[in-house]
């Protein structure tokens, strides 16, 4: 099982961070967050990241992306009420796919990291993604991808 | 981003099966079930394979194990109300991990692929796995992994 | 702070239903079915009515309804990962709402009640329940309501 | 079906306001803040609220106090990213149970209201709410309650 290079662990890497509340049903019966609700925040800070980043006006309005591959590797255990950071930026872009890659922090330290693959439909012409929102994504990459 | 291999598509790879219900809580949006729904719907088909599957019993008792990574593979939409199937085994075993792979089902369709990697603490004398237990996992792994 | 009437405690009472698969997300950091977890649940089990009474076809069709009001009466503990029984059928009637009234059940023990009022839109002439849509609703009154 | 007083739709009458973050998660297949993730989000309002009240040091330590009742009055449709305010305070104090009354705003508008009662458990002699207890309660109270 590899584990997340460490320069992945630092919110430096990423062009964007928010500050993401957890809640009372975050916890799992031991009293951290659980597993899933990890998910469900590296989710919000997505779509937030998303709505933020504007990507969706750079020639692409109207064509369908959906989450295709999900990898999260767990550090730590996280805890309510306290907010945990969510880093975000761009890491490989192919042809039709493109990297989300994300860390959650809290007090310091880095409680996980969250890899998503995206894959946009083709266009009718068959083509994968259009060259103004390819520029879009580069402006969020990771300095360090 | 490499896709899970052929065999792992179907359910008789797998020596586990459950049928989970899907939710109304489960739809996004577009109406299809959301793909952190996903992660919740492999952790109920995780836990009850765990509880069938009575590894606890094997020398590991008060022992404690942390879910270390996840990947989901995500391969067609979801819909409510139908159920789906989970079908779930045990992957790699290593000195203090071990897999539990997993796959969803519904009308017939492979929806998705998730691995977990679970990590046990070391016990007092610093040893892994019991091998009590190691022997427990041996008999659900997966026929073809 | 008034309880359920008795007779809402009995599964006997309700004309429909269904039984609902708890999930390890429904815990709390007690180990018990979260109270939010309930409302989740009440919900499937409301949803899966719906579609087996099939009112939307008596006259409805295109009309909009919400959730206008939810009461939850919490009676006992739930537990996991035993399925829950959620009995199911319809209240007061009036000019544009009516009441879905459920209880839950686990190991026969009654777990909740759980009241929903549902506001149905005017249509375009002013008008509120359609006859047809009433008569629909009429045939899934609780016997003691 | 009686809808909450005029008062309780104004963030004015109550004691304690935190601002609380929506979620993608809280999306129903309109778009709209689902009316379970109503019930998540007071939840999440409603143990801040007691975290920020610190009623527990009053003479109640140890003592258990459960959920016994839940009614929420849905005003208005939320959305997504937006934040929601939910102002908080105590309504009706009993011998045994006290109310925590809520109301959700965004955008200006309330969405809904939220009245939870909790009761606790005896004390050994058979005893309801200590003193010190009430008298921390006291000072929750909603003005106009």
């Amino acid at each position: 099982m590899p584990r997340p290079a460490a320069w992945r662990l630092s919110p430096d890497a990423y062009p964007h961070r928010d500050a993401i509340q957890t809640r009372f049903q975050d916890l799992d019966v031991l009293g951290h967050l659980n597993n899933v609700a990890f998910a469900a925040l590296f989710e919000s800070g997505r779509t937030r990241f998303n709505h933020a980043a504007q990507l969706w006006g750079h020639g692409a309005r109207g064509r369908r992306a959906v989450v295709a591959q999900m990898e999260i590797n767990y550090l730590a255990e996280g805890r309510y009420p306290d907010d945990v950071e969510i880093a975000t930026g761009i890491g490989e872009v192919g042809n039709r796919s493109w990297q989300i890659l994300a860390a959650m922090f809290q007090g310091g330290q880095c409680l996980a990291t969250c890899d998503v693959t995206i894959v946009m439909d083709k266009d009718e012409a068959g083509g994968g993604l259009p060259d103004e929102f390819k520029a879009g994504l580069a402006k969020w990459r990771l300095t360090a991808a």
